[in-house]
């Protein structure tokens, strides 16, 4: 009885492999916000970015095919922007603004094509990093961690039977909707996806991402994936990330260059940007020193996106500063993107709400939880704390501290150094798990 | 991104109807099994079945648009068996016996097609009557329960989301498979399904079926539904109904016909099937009466099915009577299915398990449970109390004592004869749900 589609069935049996990356649209949207920039103010920096996977129990090496690696790799660095893709960008507004890209940048991306690679292994792990010009190893971020998270969860998936697997997605349905449950009894939410890099693939970050926008309605704000914004008709949600303030760190190289650099990011994001993108990230050198030296105009700003705090003290934290600096807080915005579950979206709604205007970014949680939802044993379907992080530019080394020491990256005797720079006040160290 | 293939696409929206039934072979094995004695030995009887709703407070009438109904019955009553069905049903052997079905009854069925039905409305439910010789009309019990009870899911669900769909669908799969992994526990257990009458729909009785197969192996001794039992290489299972010995009561006419008339059934049975097929249904007119009159070489049968008392009650009440006679329970089988669940099979098990053999026909909970699933508030899932009885044999009133009072049927007056000539011992009255 069953009708089986034989074209469909054939076409799909015939792929040279299952892409994990099938577009440059699918990442994220600050990347490009901040390739913009890159490319107009530090068009020669050379930058290396490496995969760093700080869940050290779990040995990608032994786990994912070195070859299967390669092909997704080698296949991303295939693809192009699409003349659709392109129109998109120019033709879409993003935050309220038209032509948030310029032409000559569109023009310029028309020709983009992802960097080489170098991947080995050591230690039951891949090296994986990316060297070259800042304005292409930037990109490779997102779908670098992509894949190798794609690439693990269906090994763990491999030969499994067809109604185990069906029965894990639907089990995975059914946890993901009754969080949605949760999420629309709260009246003024306001929550995006961040979930490309820690995805557990491609398809299910989708379903994730419709299933949010037909349960919370105006309340998904947006996702921070270009290509399921494009193709949802949703905001492209993003600012900026730690990598500006670790490259312009690195390049300053004396101690008061080192100091200033957190600063001298915000100056160029707000002459590029400005209006709504006015969103500060804290913590690359810890929240405290940031806040203490910061100039008195980022009071102006939009708001914050704390990033490794317990969210409830960040917020805090900055509400303070906020309220020294004369501002009231009930016309800021605060952005909570760390590790954020329906728990922790909920206790700091409920904290929070009223006194600030708040917006969550949910990654990890959203679109890799299947804990629960196997009918077989397994730990291959667990998130690991995987990132891709700039480790140096133009030879000098970049590193960042965080809040949390856990979260720090770098070589020891320059995070000392960091350290004696910005100091240690308010660092927490706490388990990363995502 | 997504690929939508266009020809399934016109292909599924082109249907005339989205068919409930589409194969007479989708009906329970004891159909045929009993269609094939009632052609051999009472051709001439002619038998009314009529829908029966006990769930009184679900306006049938409201919820099910009456031309849809007409459409579903009428396109029943379009279908014949197909070559490949009939060379199936001639070729394979049942219950480890091959030709169980005659060549003649074979080429009669070639022939056959459902009766026409009678459809109004009163009182905001469907009065659906079959009407005509008891070879034909007893082939509507089936489809016309599965058509109304799946017509009702669909207008549950009409004009719900896609992502609602998903997510329903989605709990209902993760229930199941935690039934079923709870059920996997269980080493000796043998269990087949017997949901076709009362399930949500049928491909999603057919989901639940090779769910069962891959998750329970050789647990799942087979199905009742034979279209499936044939597509899924399953045993097909089942043995006799209540209608053999309520139209042979009816047609007795005499009280002293009637209280013959479950042995007689008993003798036509064994004569024409014998071996694995001997199993008895005890309780058409109360089990304590039929077990008191029955003839010792009853106990040479196989085992019983015993169908409306509390399962381990029932079941003592048996092994007491085998012990009476002088034989070992261990050597006999129970077979349980009246409203089956996961926990009363797991307490059944447990009771039972090394005193005699058990099996399990698991109907209403396995093919037809979505409480906590919807995503959306309605009482339209949950099943209803509907069944498709005999009401009168050659013009004579047919009834149905059962063990539970709640479940008889039949005119009160008739009710009340034969109750004094069964007497009333061991009923008891219990809440019908499904």
């Amino acid at each position: 009885m069953a009708i089986t589609d034989i074209a469909t069935r054939t076409y799909n049996h015939g792929w040279r492999l299952d892409p994990i990356v099938r577009s440059l649209l699918d990442t994220d949207f600050y990347k490009l916000l901040m390739l913009q920039m890159i490319r107009r103010l530090y068009p020669d920096v050379r930058a290396t970015f490496a995969l760093i996977n700080r869940s050290t129990a779990v040995r990608l090496a032994d786990v994912i095919d070195e070859g299967e690696l390669r092909a997704q790799l080698d296949h991303a660095r295939g693809i192009r922007f699409t003349a659709k893709e392109l129109i998109w960008l120019a033709g879409n507004s993003f935050y309220g603004r038209t032509q948030m890209f310029s032409p000559d940048f569109i023009a310029w991306l028309a020709e983009f094509r992802l960097p080489e690679y170098d991947l080995r292994k050591a230690d039951g792990q891949y090296e994986l990093r990316f060297a070259g010009p800042w304005t292409h190893t930037s990109m490779w971020e997102i779908p670098a961690l992509a894949i190798v998270n794609e690439l693990r969860s269906r090994a763990a998936l491999k030969d499994r039977g067809r109604f185990a697997l069906d029965v894990l997605y639907a089990r995975a349905k059914a946890k993901l909707w009754g969080k949605v449950e949760r999420l629309a009894a709260l009246p003024d939410l306001a929550i995006s996806d961040f979930g490309t890099r820690r995805r557990h693939g491609f398809l299910w970050q989708r379903w994730c991402v419709e299933a949010l926008k037909e349960g919370l309605g105006d309340r998904l704000i947006g996702t921070s994936n270009v290509l399921m914004a494009m193709d949802n008709d949703l905001e492209a949600i993003g600012t900026n990330a730690h990598e500006l303030p670790m490259v312009l760190a690195a390049l300053a190289g004396t101690d008061a260059g080192i100091a200033a650099a957190p600063y001298r990011v915000l100056r160029d994001w707000r002459d590029l940007y400005g209006g709504n993108l006015l969103i500060a990230l804290p913590d690359a050198f810890g929240t405290a020193a940031f806040l203490r030296g910061a100039p008195d105009w980022l009071a102006d700003w939009t708001g914050f996106r704390p990033d490794s705090l317990p969210p409830i003290e960040a917020g805090e934290q900055i509400i303070r500063w906020w309220r020294e600096k004369g501002r009231d807080p009930r016309e800021k915005l605060l952005i909570f993107s760390d590790g954020m579950d329906v728990d922790s979206i909920e206790a700091t709604y409920r904290h929070f709400h009223g006194c600030v205007r708040l917006s969550f970014g949910w990654g990890t949680n959203l679109t890799n939880d299947f804990r629960g939802c196997a009918p077989f044993p397994t730990t291959g379907l667990d998130p690991i704390s995987l990132v891709c992080k700039v480790v140096d530019a133009d030879g000098r080394p970049a590193v960042k501290l965080s809040d949390n020491p856990a979260k720090a990256t770098g070589d020891p005797a320059e995070i000392a150094r960091y350290l004696r720079i910005f100091g240690d006040a308010g660092r927490t160290e706490a388990a990363v798990t995502v």
